[in-house]
């Protein structure tokens, strides 16, 4: 019997005395239940991804020399430590470190290099080519990295035709909504194929645009999960089993096998049970990327309070309440900044959410701001209209004012634009996109209302009912509707999935809803926003595309056949 | 004699209709010469880089039914036209079609996928494997694409061991200073080691943040340059060469051979000697680079105008020059906006260069806008200094009147930020970094100061001497000047080149300038300032690393070893 431990730890990108803090505190904790094998994520020296910090002169040697001070922390214990390893020539691999009582085993090479989506491995790694066996106590097991196991004739393949039993996986999967389900179905398959036990051990936290989301989990060869960790919080997945030694090393001929000389079935400690974390309901799932991805945000980058301006709206009341579970109410400052056109229903309910959530609430009043500028401008505006001019103004006072507290007192300032909004480009640069981080920026108007639904189930009706029946409204000119310029957001939200995550072509919309001239209004209208997501603050991806690195358009653009 | 001609065009990203009625007219026009061969850039059909447009559904097809309409075209005349190719199973390849009198010969698919600094290819392209040699009149010839010939051991090396007397490259090879100096000296080791003539065309061009200078040419067996185009322009690179017939195909064994059956050596054509156009000086090199860039993200975009906001200062100075030539004096909107802290100096420095350029320029005081802040934010403030926010406060109410012309006058507003404060974030986000085009965001200040004196020299003193003896300053607070904050910029700019574009570390640039304590607050600086860089608009890139598609830095990051 092996007992095997998924440290599924929050790593942070570039910080290697913290990540090696936290490494050793998690070997400490499994050698206290006394684990035969501990697995840690991918890359978890450096955190994930590390980017171009790998072009860094000594960042490499800087992790190596990390993990070198792990190594000798292994007594009794055997680990696997995701890091970047070198090669003479200098040339980097994706690595995954096995360890044992003090000694480097042996070391394996990402071979399956995701350079799509979100991802620019080929930029920085080779593909590996060695592929060794570890026989621990006359155990086989095969050790990969993240998109090995999404490779179905890749090095798990020939792991398991060697005739491994227990298949390891070192992951950093970024999240999007759902995306277990794709995993489990993924590592199931190698179950039901090659009758293996499989272990992945999956990252956890916020990184810029991603969130990790944990969700670890074991599998026997019979297809059953034994245990599953927590879904966007640390935890440390724990499982007896029951590996029957192989008989022989025949099959393993033209691999490289590396022996981990080590007595297991340590019998006489107490037997532990795994435990299986259930799956978050959608919406909670969702909801807790965003507070992860927020919370991470603020508190790797040194921040310790945010400010969110309260427009009355709902987008800005689910951010303060994201805030708030991020980091505490009392990290958190609502602004509200009323102008001729704001109704009083609007700033009462700002104010009634600030009240609700406990938050500190500011007000500063935009109107003498605005007619200042007007004022300002009136020679050289002569004659001509109220326009989007003096809308966008409004917001970018707005933005200004945000911005000269973050000054002032050190606050981020969260945007609280939706993706419905981003795409279309309803959204007002360096005015209401102003500020370090953009909570919703993933997140479709369709989704906000659910999610604000869900929000006030949950925390008790902290969103007042009127912000959720009231028409969405910028409120930046007299009796302005979202709706006066895009189409109904339940036809528009289907039309921007197919567009922009679906990468569908407007024919292909077309089948589905008919309505030809609104899809091409609104391609039209996502293309030409380019310019404005380029200049756009990040924010947590919880869709198989969001508008970061996993969408790059050129601005400049004049193809037209959608 | 072979008359082969390199068609340097620029190109439109996504414009296929545009890119084929251009390549349609340059073939007429190599028709019109007698020319035999006629060579386009890489993936002209579709501009270069297309980046993500390659995953619509229709994109890759619409560009192949634009080649087939090309290949119609080619009465008595071979063209070699890049294009994007695509494989049964619907892989991509970065390609070019050799065709000939109306029929396609050949289709060669680029090996060498570049996938570091503002490449991105491997995200899209698959490496081809097939390499024919084109038999033209018993002249061998071997197509290759842009990283291929960077390659010493790739495809050309292939093609030219199999005995080609021509080596024909196809390239968009992105302008840094001075490129042309490492393009040569590739080509030439070609012909020495070879004895090849070497054709080599390039895209010329701007696409967001990249500029294509085009300077193609033609190298003979000699390692002489028997014809150069121009630099940053269109142009038509021909000549006459003289290539011996081979001697039968022996050594062509196990490569395809792809025979053109014409006759070329029309000997009844006045013959025509190649033109060598000399190289720009190294100043009016960059500076045409930022024209060119400006010109097409204006032109390219749809903008007619654009406005600058004139500080009195020289950054804003330069731009408005470069603006200038980019768009004509009646395309250009100055626009000052003096403070309290505004000496008359650079208000009257700021009208006068206007004057002098022939520009419009108005004026918007924003005393009165501040005041209506501060008022706005007195109860909040209390107490509390004037400090970097108010400095910032001034810097986006100068943001959002520019943003407030661009509005009402679908003006494109040019930001004014030079790379140096860029690098430290010595910079407003949502304020001096507002608008659409950041023209010299690659441009170090000392290279400013070069690049304003070559300026003055060529279109006669255009900016005020007093603009270029002032020491430099923000003008945010009473008596500021940048090197309160900021080592002196001959002091600076060297740290930043060491540090951004040439990778080094601290230790590294210690070894050169001592002054340990320096070198680590401008790299703390640089650090730190990730996030302005990440909402910054685009600009033109003139140095090896470009804060663009160059630079992979994660915002949030912990390393500290540099």
């Amino acid at each position: 019997m092996l007992r095997i431990v998924l440290a599924q730890i929050n790593t942070t990108v570039g910080d290697l005395e913290g990540n090696y803090q936290k490494i050793i505190d998690y070997i400490l904790r499994g050698r206290q239940v006394s684990v035969d094998v501990i697995v840690f994520p991918e890359i978890a020296v450096t955190g994930y991804p590390p980017e171009d910090l790998l072009l860094k002169k000594y960042f490499v040697a800087d992790n190596i020399k990390i993990l070198k001070k792990i190594i000798v922390q292994t007594t009794n214990i055997t680990a696997i430590v995701g890091f970047v390893d070198r090669n003479k020539k200098g040339e980097l691999f994706n690595a995954a470190a096995v360890m044992d009582n003090k000694k480097l085993i042996g070391v394996y090479h990402k071979e399956a290099l995701p350079n799509y989506g979100v991802f620019d491995e080929k930029r920085y790694f080779l593909a590996g080519e060695n592929n060794p066996i570890f026989v621990l106590d006359h155990m086989k097991m095969g050790v990969s990295i993240c998109e090995d196991i999404w490779t179905p004739h890749g090095p798990c393949e020939a792991q398991a035709k060697a005739g491994v039993q227990i298949l390891i996986n070192i992951s950093a999967s970024p999240y999007h909504f759902e995306k277990w389900k794709e995993r489990e179905k993924i590592l199931r398959q190698w179950v039901k194929k090659h009758k293996v036990f499989v272990c992945y051990s999956n990252l956890v936290g916020g990184q810029d645009e991603l969130v990790f989301d944990g969700s670890s989990m074991i599998l026997n060869p019979q297809g059953k999960i034994v245990a599953r960790g927590l879904q966007f919080e640390e935890d440390l997945v724990i499982a007896d089993i029951d590996v029957r030694p192989a008989r022989g090393t025949k099959r393993l001929r033209g691999l490289q096998v590396l022996s981990i000389p080590k007595i297991v079935h340590q019998e006489s400690r107490l037997p532990i049970r795994g435990k299986v974390v259930p799956h978050l309901q959608p919406i909670e799932e969702m909801f807790k990327a965003l507070v992860l991805g927020t919370r991470d945000y603020v508190i790797k980058n040194g921040f310790k309070k945010v400010a969110v301006g309260l427009s009355g709206g709902i987008d800005s009341s689910l951010v303060a309440v994201i805030a708030k579970e991020a980091i505490g109410k009392e990290n958190v400052v609502g602004i509200t900044m009323p102008s001729q056109f704001s109704s009083s229903e609007t700033q009462s309910d700002a104010k009634q959410l600030a009240k609700n959530l406990g938050i500190r609430c500011v007000e500063v009043p935009i109107k003498a701001i605005f007619d200042s500028y007007v004022q300002a401008l009136k020679n050289d505006f002569a004659g001509l209209p109220f326009n989007i001019t003096e809308e966008n103004l409004q917001a970018r006072i707005r933005g200004d004012i945000l911005m000269a507290f973050s000054n002032k007192f050190g606050w981020l300032v969260l945007t609280t634009g939706n993706k419905s909004e981003i795409a279309v480009g309803y959204c007002t640069l360096y005015g209401d996109m102003s500020g370090g981080f953009a909570v919703i920026k993933d997140v479709p108007k369709t989704t906000i209302y659910a999610m604000a639904e869900f929000v006030n189930k949950k925390f008790g009706n902290v969103i007042p009912e009127s912000v959720l029946k009231r028409a969405p409204t910028a409120e930046l000119k007299e009796n302005q509707k979202d709706q006066d310029t895009l189409p109904p957001y339940e036809v528009l939200d289907p039309i921007l999935q197919a567009y922009v995550e679906e990468h569908r072509s407007l024919f292909d919309i077309a089948k589905k809803t008919k309505d030809m001239k609104t899809i091409q209004d609104v391609v039209k209208m996502v293309d030409r926003s380019e310019y404005k997501r380029r200049q756009a603050p990040p924010g947590v991806k919880i869709t198989p595309r969001a508008f970061g690195k996993d969408w790059r358009l050129p601005i400049t653009n004049k193809y037209k056949g959608y």
